[in-house]
């Protein structure tokens, strides 16, 4: 490999999460290792079981063939204003996480030819009546374009959502509705292929060996991110190139295991139940809110795979420098020892703005001018890295050389295969939620669909007489 | 008082934190109340005092004088395009929560007329140089005021930028650049304070006895708020309601100290160091990102009022519903028994969003055509709540009439009320916040402000040498 590659790669720096570093209450430390070393052997024979058999398909995402995607984007390039994408969890978190690292910030607020005349994105992923609303009331019918994201074609947010949509273009646009609706699902069955087969309505298949929270390299996220504007192949190089790492079988030379594994060895040895990702850069915010769910879902269990009880997981969160240093720092400091802490570093921004020379005769400004906003936050950074670990509070880094397409497509999937390894360490199956069934159920019931008649029935019962305690 | 006033009061469902709903593992028991009866007693004394004596100047903001803010609002109406906010932590992130609660989404996506002939707000928190750069291009700044916020006049974030817009606007604008800024500082002292006086610049004051992160009702929050067409007077209004319903001193009648009688015994009884605040509607989800900061950075402390070292301080994490049913719910339901979950619930939204009937041969879309979003969305929650419930998890609900100005002020309010409560409870002090101070000297010391050099070179000594483990 030539060493412009390896400068492109993403690197974790886990100084600050061992023993050496931060001692060994709080620290991991070579027998912590150790003692996965067995764990790790046998998840790795797993997981490359599950690659090979085809069973789990996101291994693999990263040999998609792009031309549909990218000669559907350039189609509706020039023709539409809007890109609204009609999903939930795994059908928008990936998305956006992607589209905010690599367009701009404001890209919604740009003239389309700053926009390189790319639609605008929007991603519909709450049932909020004011907020779909208003949202429904900045776009105009005949300039969108509505992408429904859903495998199984149940998913009760995204197809009220769809309804909605199909309703207010039919009074506009009479027959011509179908031609502003994209379909993403199953391939082979659910409502959504249904009624693609008899409306002829465009539809790109989900793979069904991946799961809505590994599906961001499926149609899921590669066509909206197509149609803004991303560059989809260098995704897919970067995921490759990660997937090249993660080919190795040892924690050390493997950088989703070694996240994994700090990350269990720091929950189930060290009391660590939260896991904080803070990325120095707010482009990268939307990148922890996706981990969030990945984490949560896959490793949030109430039963392992030798059906007892164990409740694992650790619970995700987001939080943004410098912005949380005024917010959360001082918790992650001086609280309890319950965190530990992943930052995201930029090594180089697109740009470099300075701080002019202003008001020198003020003591308290005048260390600032002439210095660049990047040298400020990176010091920043440097701050809270070096507080966090003088208090004994584990941290690691993962550094991405620049943002572009390549950075985050192997930060995506090392993240993914991370989550994967991890689940074989907390021996559960990191790809279900079954957690989450009996909600749709209880909404099915309650909102009166066909067949959960007596379910309703009981929930009335049970909740009829249930006394309320208010203030 | 008129019934019609009890109407619009905001009220808290704790039946699901009770034993009697979950159990005696993870439920609240009377006999866990009667043990936090003395400090309940000893809190509110001291509460009082620190009002009484106006050390802390929180309580009283509803009495805050906005007409100068009105006056302000009034004469940028029509002058500005733009209205960003410079600040960061407590000086942004309560104009954010409530300008998003109360003001459209999509505010500044709007045509002019349709803001009602306010400004777009922008709030400024980060110093990430490509995001700053690309929000700095989407605004004209002829027709833009910048507010820069910060009581000390030294925050290192906010000061930076306020140095690169001075220095554009001076670029643009020549010696006019001075009609471009109004600034948001102490009334006495610091460097803002300084330039007001000296370059003749337009300042509000900040109330000395009020922290960053209690300030949403002074000139920190109601000015932007005001200006962004926000009926501080109801708001006000709200946040004195709730403040004579905080007078009382016992917490079954007064509902800040219940709520944070109730996160702190689930943490020191039962063992949750998680508390999750999940609004069931877009709108407030930003109020969550405003708690966050208000309660941890209060509670996060290593030190009791006593001196002794006591790691306080819970977790707070941001959570939307319904979006994070499909994210975070599956860890909720099924993960660690670690955490307790407020949900804000809005009885009445602005509008009714109808799902159409269509496609009604489809078993699957059937039983939502007629229905309503309003309908789904609570029928969510409700089910959300049966599932936590049912899974022994404590949870709680915060429900407001609908979401207006009176009601945001109560909730802002009470949550205020309940984190100094709290900190009585956990034996800190929720109005400082000595573990962030590091960090400051660090980046002083690393940026090279005077009067720090001996620290600059003993920390270049400690990390010259530092090995770092990567891969």
């Amino acid at each position: 490999m030539s060493d412009n590659k390896r400068d492109q790669d993403i690197l974790i720096d886990f100084t600050n999460s061992l023993e050496e570093s931060i001692g060994p209450q709080h620290g991991i430390s070579p027998a912590d290792f150790a003692s996965i070393e067995q764990a790790t052997m046998e998840t790795h024979g797993r997981l490359q079981k599950l690659k090979e058999s085809g069973e789990i398909g996101f291994f693999d995402l990263h040999k998609s063939d792009t031309k549909p995607f990218k000669k559907f984007a350039s189609r509706t390039r020039e023709k539409f204003e809007n890109f609204v994408v009609l999903g939930i969890g795994g059908s928008a978190l990936g998305t956006n996480a992607i589209h905010s690292a690599l367009n701009s910030s404001f890209h919604n607020s740009l003239t389309k030819r700053k926009r390189n005349g790319y639609p605008k994105l929007l991603v519909v992923d709450n049932i909020d009546p004011d907020w779909l609303e208003e949202l429904l009331q900045t776009v105009d019918l005949k300039k969108t374009i509505f992408n429904v994201i859903s495998k199984s074609g149940t998913t009760a947010e995204t197809m009220s959502q769809f309804m909605i949509v199909v309703e207010r273009l039919k009074k506009k646009l009479k027959g011509k509705w179908k031609n502003k609706i994209v379909l993403t699902t199953d391939g082979g069955k659910g409502v959504l292929r249904e009624l693609a087969d008899e409306f002829n309505l465009l539809a790109f298949d989900i793979p069904n060996n991946v799961g809505g929270r590994f599906s961001v390299f499926t149609s899921v996220g590669l066509l909206p991110l197509a149609c803004a504007g991303v560059d989809i192949d260098s995704l897919l190089k970067g995921a490759e190139r990660m997937a090249q790492r993660c080919a190795a079988s040892s924690i050390m030379e493997n950088p989703a295991y070694l996240f994994g594994a700090l990350h269990y060895l720091a929950d189930r040895r060290k009391g660590k139940n939260i896991s904080v990702m803070m990325p120095y850069s707010s482009k990268l915010y939307s990148v922890a809110d996706w981990y969030r769910q990945l984490w949560a879902e896959s490793l949030g269990k109430r039963y392992s795979l030798d059906g007892k009880e164990c409740f694992t997981g650790q619970t995700p969160v987001k939080a943004l420098g410098a912005t949380d240093q005024h917010s959360q720092v001082q918790l992650y400091v001086e609280g309890p020892h319950d965190k530990i802490t992943t930052f995201i570093e930029v090594e180089n921004f697109s740009r470099t703005v300075t701080i002019p020379k202003l008001f020198e005769e003020k003591e308290a400004l005048k260390y600032l001018g002439g210095k660049s906003l990047n040298q400020l936050i990176s010091t920043e950074m440097k701050g809270t890295e070096y507080a966090l670990t003088s208090h004994n509070r584990p941290n690691l880094t993962i550094r991405l050389p620049k943002i572009n397409a390549h950075a985050i497509g192997q930060l995506i999937f090392m993240l993914e295969t991370a989550t994967a390894f991890a689940g074989g360490l907390y021996g559960i199956n990191p790809f279900d939620q079954p957690g989450v069934e009996f909600g749709k159920q209880f909404t099915y019931a309650k909102m009166g669909r066909e067949g959960f008649e007596k379910m309703r029935s009981e929930l009335e019962e049970k909740t009829a007489n249930a006394k309320r305690r208010t203030i």
